[in-house]
Order: C-alpha cells, then structure tokens, then sequence
C-alpha cells in the first residue's frame, strides 16, 4: 500500500537530508543529557521541512549518543540552524556548557557533527 | 494531527530500536557499494517489526557510509540478522568480500556495527 506524505504526515522516510549529532557526555553528565532532550523544548517541530528526530542510545559502552535530525533537504536543515528558534531550543544544554566554561571545568559534553544525504532507502 | 501507525503505513519515527552499521570503502568500491543498495535485494521489507532503512552518505570526506535500519523492537532486528532472508540480501556485498580474501586483496568494504535504543524523539 503506497499512501502520500500528506496522508500519513511528516516521516524521517521522506527524509533526503539527516543531520547526526555524535554526543560524547562525562559520565555524571548523561542522565541530565537525556533529560533535556525528553523534555525538550519542540521548537525544531515548527521548522518547514522538518520530518523527525531521534535521540540513540548504545547499547554498547563507550559510543557516542547520536541525536539525528531528518530533513525533506539541506537548505531546510540550515534554515533551522541559523534560526532563533535554534537557540531557543538548545537553551539549557548551552547554558550548562557556559557555566563549565566559566567555572574552569571540563565541558560535560563534547560533539561532533555530520551531515548525510539519503543515497538509498 | 495524530494518525495511526497503520494508518500511516511503516515509518522509521514508530521505532524503539536502530542499527547503525558504519562502512568504510575502499576508493575503488564506494561506486559499486552505492549500487548494490540503489538495487538492492529488498528482502528485510519482508521481515515483521521492519520499519525502514536509509543509506547515508556524508557530506565530509573520509567518513564512513552509515546503513541505518530502524525496528519495532531488538527482537524484531534479531530476527532479521538470523534469517535467511539476510544472507539473500547481503548475497553479493559478501560475495565481493570472499573473492577479494581469496586473491589475497585488503577486503573493499570493513563494517562496525553499532546497535542504539530510540530514548526520545
């Protein structure tokens, strides 16, 4: 059964664009890490061509969570990035990483970005 | 809008658990690799618990390829890796690797699988 994108809604199927965040936190850090993003402020869903989320634990130790970003393309990724709703939505997690800074510790979570286009589905 | 899921048909966002398999390419190979799932075998659409898969390839170079299915649940994609239907489907990715072994070659593609949890979204 094929049905439209309309008449089931945003998908990440859809996606041609994801963005990976791979998030390395400091042990004490990760249970507020998955806090922030269970209650996470939903600004990314008011954002055109925005199709889903994922946050990914391992079950392996030692691997980076991976906070995935499914996009209809590259140019409404970027609008999100450079977008104030982009800041709002990432309030707290930049907020912790000030504070860490400002106190000469250690950021509680280092990350590293990757940006993909869908060859395959 | 809320729809059901089946309604909406299989999609990725119904997910509880993803498996991520990081591949890595030889120059030579990541042309053949990009066909093999453009026309691949389309076997793990017959599996239950199935929801999706995307091939992902990275903006940046020197990263790997990420092949990303994505699962009702563990059991499901367990289910998956021990069928038959899996050793049909990856037929010829695993026939380039045993020809390049026996000719004594660096094997084309080298693969870390990664297993995750869906904990928001």
């Amino acid at each position: 059964m094929l049905i439209s994108m309309e008449e089931r809604g945003k998908c990440p199927a859809d996606a041609g664009f994801v963005a990976v965040n791979y998030i390395t936190c400091l042990p004490h850090y990760a249970e507020r890490f998955e806090m922030l993003f269970a209650s996470r402020a939903r600004m990314i869903e008011t954002m055109q061509g925005f199709l889903g989320m994922q946050v990914l634990r391992a079950e392996a130790e030692n691997e980076p969570y991976l906070v995935v970003s499914y996009w209809q393309n590259k140019q409404s990724f970027e609008a999100w990035v450079g977008s104030p709703e982009f800041l709002e939505g990432h309030k707290r997690g930049f907020e912790d990483l000030r504070r860490a800074k400002e106190a000469g510790e250690q950021p509680p979570m280092q990350s590293r970005f990757v940006t993909y286009s869908v060859i395959a589905r």
